[in-house]
């Protein structure tokens, strides 16, 4: 297999208690998908475990090795509930230390805002030998040790760390998709699809229902880490469609 | 341990390559979650899988046996993308069957729409000793088999699946919670959040910053299956933040 072809994959683990129970929406694992995609990385798994240290352990242990990169965020903040890098410093069986640049940056954030107490200086500790990723937003850094990124839950904090990260991390070639849709019923048209699939080889097709204003629809997703492969896929699905009889909407419903 | 101590829960695999690429914002994890509260059972864990048939193999295996439920939604469509059914058939070392009654729903259903063609019967498969699920909003139903509960992606109609199964599964106390905000950065309040856990046994206290109005804030959950509990401990912390000088709203901000 050429360079070119080699997918560069990476998982997420999702850490907290308040997505478990429903009364937060996450919305990290769409944020750092499509960041990914432009990065050449695949988001391969996602798991989203509680605040608790033996599930990010065994999560953290069991995805960092499969994968190129291993993300994760939530529980890096300055509260009892804040277990990452405890966790995941006792899963790689390496101790935490207070990283003297992260020290220094809250310090510093802190200097007009009461001091740098002992609450706030737990997001200081890394685990033993880490890195500290940028966070522009607030005083507290993400963490990279290995091939593992530590990042915060707070869906702008964690933009900000993706921004630092951007270009920083090899991969391979970003995953491209076209949509198109139809006011049809997606089992009208399963076999079209399917062949149109079969007939393109490194382009997947996704098929995704709705029902709005009444009708039922669908958009198709193309995906292709080709330009003209997935042009030639997309193009012969639409004429597919229309010799069907369906009209199709360039863009998606 | 008393039969009113023992805490049920469920794991849920969302299964789809839209929400690995970023294309589509999950809405099943906190719908579901929420769900399952009311009905007792806590959800403990969450795994995001692609559209392949190792991948949801792997997750419904390492799942069904830690759990007392599991919930998969997505993939059981008529489209070549749809593979749920046979994977998780294959998971379990079971064959793929046509249900009667299911094929009768369809059959019913697509009578004024255009017929049962073989694409729509693949929405009658399930794994062999499989019964249904109703679904009210369109055709095809979802699927139990066991301990494991077979629904689908699109949330509306996962939500008329989960509505039909309101209280037909066995759970224990439902997980109750309550609210209070607070204008404070929360490494201010830290050692008082954990103090209000520590002298309340039951109680969970989840610490959510946010930054708003050009201002930080957080709100604070207090998660019990005892309601008594945690009108005690939701209390106590109100009473410590307002004697620390910070005003509380109740219900959060």
């Amino acid at each position: 297999m050429g360079a070119r072809e080699r997918i560069w994959t990476a998982a997420l683990i999702v850490i907290g208690d308040e997505i478990l129970s429903g009364r937060t929406q996450d919305r990290n694992i769409a944020q750092i998908a499509s960041w990914l995609n432009v990065q050449g990385i695949r988001l391969r798994e996602v798991r989203v475990v509680a605040d608790d240290s033996d599930a990010i352990g065994e999560a953290v242990n069991a995805l960092r090795a499969r994968n190129d990169y291993l993300f994760t965020t939530g529980g890096i903040g300055p509260t009892h509930d804040d277990i990452t890098v405890d966790a995941i410093a006792m899963a790689l069986g390496v101790g935490v230390e207070v990283h003297p640049a992260a020290r220094a940056m809250l310090a510093g954030y802190y200097e007009t805002r009461g001091g740098l107490t002992e609450a706030r200086l737990r997001m200081a500790r890394v685990p033993a030998g880490a890195d500290l990723i940028e966070n522009r937003m607030s005083g507290a850094p993400g963490i990279r040790l290995g091939n593992i990124f530590i990042m915060a839950g707070v869906p702008h904090i964690t933009a900000g760390m993706l921004e630092a990260l951007t270009g920083t991390l090899e991969g391979g070639a970003p995953l491209l998709s076209a949509q198109i849709g139809c006011w049809v019923a997606e089992s009208e048209i399963a076999d079209l699809l399917s062949e149109a699939e079969r007939s393109h080889d490194g382009c997947q097709i996704g098929s995704y229902p709705f029902f709005r204003e009444g009708r039922v629809g669908a958009n198709f997703v193309v995906r292709s880490t080709s330009q003209a492969g997935l042009d030639a896929c997309m193009a012969d699905l639409k004429a597919a469609l229309e010799k069907a009889g369906w009209p199709t909407i360039a863009g998606g419903i």
